[in-house]
């Protein structure tokens, strides 16, 4: 585990600047932490109360009342808690920091003797701690706030949550495990076993690494232990509140607990358990060297990625419990893509990069990232995709129920919920995801092309640089040297798969070859303060095929452009975008819109609109089915795309990302 | 309303002798009514019970016991009671008559003092009669009855079960209607407002005829009747058996019951119910002239026909309650497109046909019968589709959770359903659907293209003919006058919309030209025994193209030849079949196959299939999306199509309506 200690081996230091990416993390530190606060408080009007601070309240004592709000209430607090540490990091405030001062006092309160800590319990259950880990989300709010804690200590020093979280991991560490009078149990939603491998990295205390892997061990192990417990309650079901069929094993592939997870051959349920439970496992591997959690990692990457994965880095392609389906099933209209799954995601792939650098991990990181994550929050940070389609028919949405899901709008945020407050915290603490570095090979990798300052303490000493990046509207990145020990250190700089491998490096202002490991340029020298390197992946605009197994796109097209994936909205192409078509062998145009949605890159391209004169002419209750001969010519049309990320921010209107492939020759 | 009463004036009297069509009434009569009559009894092994005759015979005190099976469970015995009316009226069979004949005995005895006659009711909630309309399908299953008792006694003469009937409806009568101290209601389900004009067909007692008058002009008026009742019962709800929120009149759009029928727009709402009730609108337009209904009438049958129907004649294209979505709204995927929703089609335009002669309606009537529902059933009748998929992928309908309705193989029939026995009563009694007469005008309509016998009482007199018609394989029909009055009589034969105006008369052997009247040849003259007509509208293969704004078509074409729509199977085309389109400027081919489930002509036509080759040699984890540029040539294959309604009939696999077009030119 990468400590954000500088100064300590292996530790590294870096703060974003970026003109791109900071807009983003202005909106969390400006707008939506300020806005989730209130939220948290009952305070948004016309929105359902959170209660999440008023249950912790309850459970401190200070108030009396009943628990309010779903079961895992409290995490939106952590969520919160963990947003704060990484803004305070990068922008200390004080008034911040003493609300979120405040919070932890108040969740210490709520703690109990026994360091148990969970305000649905205490305040409304007293009597049944971990008696439904299969629904109740008990270690799943622990691990939340975990992750608060860490961030919070690493980004102000101050230790009193991390502390009220040791003693709760203490406790759980006392109740479950192998040993004779312990539960073998595990949550029904993995979310504690990449928390305590945190709580770890900040604490170095052995024994919540040991936690972490008791749980990814235990899990799915026979006899069931979810089957079971459900068995000791009689199927009680605290979502519908009466007793229900006891479920088989195989169903408890939704929770990814039908088998033991290195037994595991593809992405399975629900999705967002399932890569927070990848993330966990990538970290055990690299911090255990288990070579069969390994296996099971890169086997689950490489399914969820190349069989299960939207061109804009969406999982998950039902709505019908947030799940996987099945390779190579990803319909574009009745998509689901949860802006959390591709969040975890991101966090999967970033634990693999630490595992080891290939480029693979990397790209679909950004892809991820620069697609669907941003694109699921509105400009103004207050509204937020939960569902993020590649292909949205408004009125499908608002009158084909099997649609409804699918919304054309994004939709206002009220607090008790988990995408915004997930974006909130990722785009607070990208600094994490842009390099990793190896202490022991005096390397740094760089992952992400993103403005940042950064500085690695390696086994040759400290070296330190800027990055400056334009993407994602051009392929330029200027690297500066700040200091460097004198020793030879590498610098390995992703080549970025849209680039096609054609990246051109210039250090200190001469052209230079590279080798190439891994999908990484590597340069191996004695830096000095002032060296400087150019990086100049070639920016292209690309059209995309995909997969045939991929039935929804068959003989369509994407339009991509660097890291970004585009699409059309009706605003700038009218209605009835399937009756549009793009030439393949016409050469699409790029030019920068700086009075588009903040600006941004447009692209227009040569296509053909499905002749309709005739049809509009006809009755307006003529058949609608006639002979394909008395169709004519198509004709030509301007396509405008725009960056997937910024759909649905001008006015409602229809959407696409895969166009139709016009094979009309000559043309 | 004709009755099926040779000698009377107007009365026709048609006998279907026809090889493509006896198949399917022989497999009725052979098969289906048997097999559900064994269904009925709860002699289907590994089958659940159907309950439906020992609750008649619980109710009529000769069994102890609970009322078993759906709350319209009385409903399956009357279809079978129907189908069997139909099928004796061809085929005597004295004991199968006697059968019935028991079944109508165990009828009369369920029927209570006052004439009702409700098995649930009577045995389960004797005090509850009419508090539930919305939900109960107590006038539903009156309606069935009604229908199967006309169908048994215009078969057989016998009038027991149209007795029994009359009594109900007396009685029905004497609850509901405008009057002081009556029910101001009616159903949540459509279907005795037909049932009562054939009543009245039957019995020419007008006050059945007003009782459906009553019903559709009380249908929608404010206070909403049935939002009423739901508060009188406090919500409470049969299908939870607990306390609902009180819905909202915009609600019973589902029921068709948010506003007067007149003053309705689209189709709307659960699509059966809608055709049952548009049905009773026509019957009652054309038998009381009322001009406003008739208004209705056409509106809803030209945005049914024009905006939401499939191409195989499949209407309601969501499985979320059975319903029409919204105009132009037809996914091929995620599609619902009931059997019974065709069927009803089937009966509205039978009925609009009745009331103006225009091809229009037949061609809708057509395009349902010989596509959606004979395509639901399978070849040994006892296995049925009740979705009609335009588009399957079976691992999807397997393993994506959106599209688990949708059914890769026909179902095992398990007599409690609706869709199989309303099957069995359609194509037992096709006679009804082939010609109408109007005597005082001396002509006959020829809709359909059925070899028949068939003679008309007109005005004129008594007029009778032979059809031999090679549909649906070749486009030649031969009548032959067996009688003829001595004036002149009118024959209209249909020009399809598929032969696109071509269309040859030969009379007696000689060419002839022929006025048209709404999309009839008319040939008017006095005829002779013997004199004979050769009709060859033209039938050939024809892509087909569908309204741009039919969003999931486009780029899209079908097959069709003559009335039947074709499809590609994965057993003739391989697996993939997004992955292949269809080169529009090659003649597909036609030629008859004797050996394909029962002889078939099939298609073959010129396509081609994407690339797949270099995917399937990259590595099986390389990424599933990669530049249009390095996809290579597709290459030509030779599709082959058979006709939809066969589908599914060899084995599972996907299958295809809608083929994407290849516009590769010169090709």
């Amino acid at each position: 585990m990468e400590k954000q200690v500088s100064g300590k081996l292996g530790g590294c230091e870096v703060r974003v600047r970026d003109g791109f990416w900071d807009t983003f993390a202005d909106l969390v530190r400006e707008t939506v932490i300020p806005y989730q606060w209130e939220a948290l408080n009952d305070r948004i009007p016309d929105a359902e109360p959170s209660y999440a601070i008023r249950n912790f309240r309850i459970a401190a004592g200070l108030e009396a009342g009943e628990f309010g709000g779903m079961v895992f209430q409290d995490s939106d607090v952590a969520k919160w808690l963990e947003a704060v540490g990484y803004s305070l990091a990068k922008h200390p405030d004080a008034e911040l920091e003493r609300t979120a001062d405040e919070v932890i006092d108040l969740v210490a309160m709520a703690q109990q003797e026994d360091g148990y800590l969970n305000t649905y319990f205490t305040v409304k259950a007293p009597d049944e701690r971990w008696t439904n880990l299969h629904e109740a989300h008990e270690l799943y709010c622990a691990g939340h706030m975990m992750e608060a804690a860490v961030a919070y200590y690493e980004a102000t020093g101050k230790r009193k949550l991390l502390d009220v979280m040791c003693r709760f991991a203490d406790y759980i560490a006392d109740v479950f495990g192998t040993e004779p009078g312990k539960l073998r149990g595990y949550d029904g939603h993995q979310e504690i076993e990449l928390a305590l491998v945190k709580l770890y990295g900040a604490t170095d205390e052995v024994k919540y690494l040991n936690l972490a892997q008791y749980f990814i061990d235990e899990r799915g192990a026979e006899p069931n232990f979810l089957v079971e417990e459900c068995k000791q309650r009689e199927g009680y079901s605290i979502w519908t509140d009466k007793k229900m069929p006891i479920p088989t094993a195989p169903q408890m592939a939704y929770n990814q607990a039908d088998r033991p997870v290195r037994e595991q051959e593809t992405a399975t349920g629900h999705s967002v358990r399932a890569v927070y439970m990848y993330t966990a496992m990538a970290d055990l591997a690299r911090l255990t060297g288990d070579q069969g959690l390994l296996d099971a990692c890169r086997r689950l990457w490489a399914n969820t990625t190349t069989k299960q994965m939207y061109i804009t880095g969406g999982i998950g392609s039902t709505h019908h419990g947030e799940a996987f389906t099945f390779d190579y099933d990803l319909p574009n209209d009745t998509v689901y893509a949860e802006t959390c799954a591709s969040i975890g995601l991101i966090f999967f792939a970033q634990r693999m990069l630490k595992l080891e650098a290939k480029s693979e991990y990397a790209d679909v990181l950004e892809r991820a990232l620069y697609n669907n994550v941003i694109g699921s929050m509105s400009q103004d940070g207050k509204h937020y995709f939960y569902v993020n389609p590649l292909e949205v028919w408004p009125k499908a949405s608002e009158l084909n129920p099997g649609r409804r899901h699918v919304k054309a709008v994004r939709q206002k945020w009220f607090g008790c919920s988990c995408c915004p407050p997930n974006v909130a915290r990722l785009l607070s603490s990208l600094n994490d995801y842009i390099y990793t570095s190896s202490a022991s090979d005096n390397t740094v990798h760089v992952h992400l092309f993103i403005g940042s300052e950064a500085s690695f303490t390696l086994a040759a000493g400290q070296i330190a640089f800027t990055q400056q990046s334009s993407l994602p509207w051009e392929g330029r990145v200027r690297f500066e040297l700040t200091e460097a020990p004198r020793e030879a250190v590498t610098l390995a700089l992703r080549i970025p798969a849209w680039c096609h491998g054609n990246a051109a490096l210039i250090l200190n202002g001469t052209p230079t070859a590279y080798q190439t490991e891994q999908g990484y340029a590597v340069v191996s020298r004695v830096w000095s303060p002032g060296d400087t390197i150019i990086w100049e992946p070639e920016l292209t605009v690309q059209l995309t095929a995909s997969h045939p197994a991929i039935r929804a796109n068959a003989g369509k097209a994407a339009i991509e452009r660097g890291p970004l994936v585009y699409c059309l909205e009706e605003i700038d192409n009218g209605a009835l975008l399937p009756a549009l078509s793009i030439l393949p062998g016409a050469e699409p145009q790029s030019s920068y819109d700086a009075g588009l949605l903040g600006g941004a890159v447009v692209i227009t391209a040569e296509g053909r609109a499905d002749e309709r004169h005739s049809w509009q002419q006809a009755a307006a209750d003529s058949h609608p089915y006639r002979p394909l001969a008395q169709q004519r010519p198509s004709s030509p049309v301007q396509l405008k795309a725009v960056p997937y990320y910024l759909w649905g921010n001008r006015q409602p209107g229809e959407m696409t990302v895969w166009i139709r492939i016009n094979t009309e020759a000559g043309e």
